[in-house]
């Protein structure tokens, strides 16, 4: 028997409380009964990214959000700004470019962030820029973009901006509206932790106007659709949606609401410290070098020297059963990425050092055994919010 | 209490086997775990369409996958045909118009088939035709078209024939290849029998020509995307799937093929027979008047004279629990459906009609009380293919 850790950046760890909703009988999404759920989930979701703008949830994983932002917003030839860090921010590219935009981008090493202050230069020798897009947390480095300050600027323009805050938003901080974000993404499957394949995303009133003049061609994912379905008394979705996932979104919600936002923030900015402090005294470097660009939904560290990164992820699964992330694109194999994310607690902080302590001893690499994880309890132990 | 039917032509009944698949922990979707059941599917799939086509899995509900056809085939300004006999044959007029397309419609009452001769008519007469849509199961009037004979026909053109088949397929018999199917779209949620929210499609090697051919600007649902992901080693979707439907859509297609497909059509076909002798016997008219033109998914009733179709699924459902569908479209308020479909068997045809009679009973329709369910024991008990 091995016993299963899943501890990537999503799926995530899903509470047993959850799986048991998700697995109700189906509810008619034209019931009363969901009906209710479906109105309940909406209003939880904008306490959840802190807004009071419209929220649609869509049936279909988080790219399908981010094509939603792009092809309701904006009309082919339009001029946009791509702030890319690196695999996400280079998705938001290539579907502005699909889509016959007129991409202006902004390209950062991956293991850094975007900086504001270009994004203010941009808009200022472009005023033709429709819309502004990039990550909250760019799940590909475990970067944390400042989108507070970017919407700060963005703010004074014409332009509306678009934030990917899918594996960001709560396990970070996030307001949408008090940073004026105008489209926020989010998924079901991130600091959520419940099942994969729902999105939902916000609008304010400056980018419902964008919306309304957009002429490009969309159906599935179209949000004039999805108003008009919530206009419906009572609100509904316009197409069949994934009835058993917003049910375990549902009680996912609940969970995080009673834990309290600001605990569910503690609790990651924890454990993600604990882990960080754990893999650098095991000698290994962190991807993101600036301390304080460091996002709390994922981890990326740099594979040592002489060792395949495909190779250590795979002993971790097979060998000790515990699941992490490995590079994407241009990184893969270069590092690893361990999630802090959703349904975590200190003991899984405590497997994912454990289990790759003993997969670097088996490729060979040389450090003190115990050392990460010790590192992992004293860091804890001398943080945990549950103490204070 | 009042315990809860869901009778309904998606989401139908789902066993206890697939709800508890459908709960498990998630596993993750580049994981070797996964990638075995995902392979499965796959195959699985490929029986359930009779098909040695391609088939790629989609995280949406079946409108998604009918926009991924339309995408995927054409390109802005070709001219294509769509059968519509009810509200989905409209929503292939609709996505088709939005995208651009130049669409000869052929337009029949809400309870017709589509005559396969216009279908031909309309080839000749318009050589550039690209491709002809139309329902296998028309699920707003329970219709079932002939897409046998109508595959004999367009494979004689160079246009492709693409079926939704999201409610008919397996209720119905349904042969892919042998009907020279070019693009056939499937549901979760039907036959099937596991929750709401994925899709799938069906891509023959004559549909792939066109496909490779389009201009359309499409991402997220992009089947080249999907094929080069199904190319990897394992294969695998673009994008981050719902996992958990996958899953439970695995168990649901070994309990299908445990059953045999023969016997699962025979199933649906004496749970049909049954229900509508039965509605007939209750002096009630059958929306489908030629008894050979009726599928085997959803069954459509007129209400009767002086009683409104909304107030008569409302009791059925809050004072006895059974949940049916009512009109789409410009039959809201006239017919009720009734579906026998997926995991649904003989006691969930007495329960639907049962209901039925005492909602009427409310209602002030006069009949003889006890009658419909009696000729569905009746009928059920000549025809039950489990006794031959």
């Amino acid at each position: 028997m091995v016993k299963r850790y899943i501890l990537t950046p999503g799926p995530t760890p899903i509470s047993e409380e959850v799986l048991m909703e998700h697995a109700r009988p189906l509810m008619h999404h034209r019931s009363p009964e969901f009906s209710k759920i479906f109105i309940e989930v909406t209003d939880k979701l904008k306490k959840f990214f802190k807004t009071e703008n419209d929220i649609f949830i869509l049936t279909a994983s988080g790219t399908g959000a981010m094509e939603a932002a792009v092809t309701n917003s904006f009309s082919a030839g339009d001029r946009v700004l791509v702030a890319s860090a690196g695999n996400f921010g280079e998705r938001f590219k290539k579907i502005s470019s699909k889509f016959g935009l007129n991409v202006i981008s902004l390209d950062y090493e991956w293991g850094d962030a975007v900086n504001p202050e270009d994004i203010k230069k941009s808009l200022d020798e472009n005023p033709d820029i429709k819309g502004v897009m990039l990550q909250f947390s760019e799940t590909s480095t475990g970067v944390l973009n400042d989108i507070k300050t970017v919407g700060s600027i963005v703010k004074k323009y014409k332009a509306i901006l678009i934030v990917d805050a899918i594996s960001g938003v709560r396990a970070s901080d996030l307001r949408a509206d008090e940073w004026n974000l105008d489209i926020v993404l989010g998924g079901s499957q991130k600091a959520l932790s419940a099942p994969t394949g729902v999105a939902f995303i916000s609008v304010s009133p400056k980018a419902w106007k964008l919306i309304e003049k957009s002429n490009m061609p969309r159906f599935y994912f179209d949000l004039l659709s999805a108003r008009e379905a919530s206009l419906r008394k009572p609100p509904q979705t316009p197409w069949t949606p994934g009835i058993s996932i917003i049910v375990a979104m549902n009680k996912a919600l609940d969970m995080l609401f009673e834990e309290g936002l600001e605990n569910v923030f503690k609790r990651h900015s924890v454990l993600t410290m604990a882990t960080q402090k754990a893999i650098e005294k095991l000698g290994l470097e962190l991807l993101v070098k600036d301390e304080s660009k460091r996002g709390y939904s994922v981890t990326a560290a740099r594979v040592p020297e002489g060792i395949d990164g495909k190779e250590l992820t795979g002993i971790m699964r097979t060998k000790y059963g515990v699941t992490i992330a490995g590079g994407q694109g241009k990184l893969k194999g270069k590092i690893f990425r361990m999630a802090h994310l959703g349904y975590f607690g200190i003991f899984d902080a405590i497997i994912a050092v454990s289990a790759l302590e003993m997969a670097l001893k088996d490729l060979g690499y040389k450090f003190e055994i115990g050392a990460g994880i010790t590192e992992v309890e004293r860091v804890f132990m001398e943080n945990n919010y549950l103490n204070t």
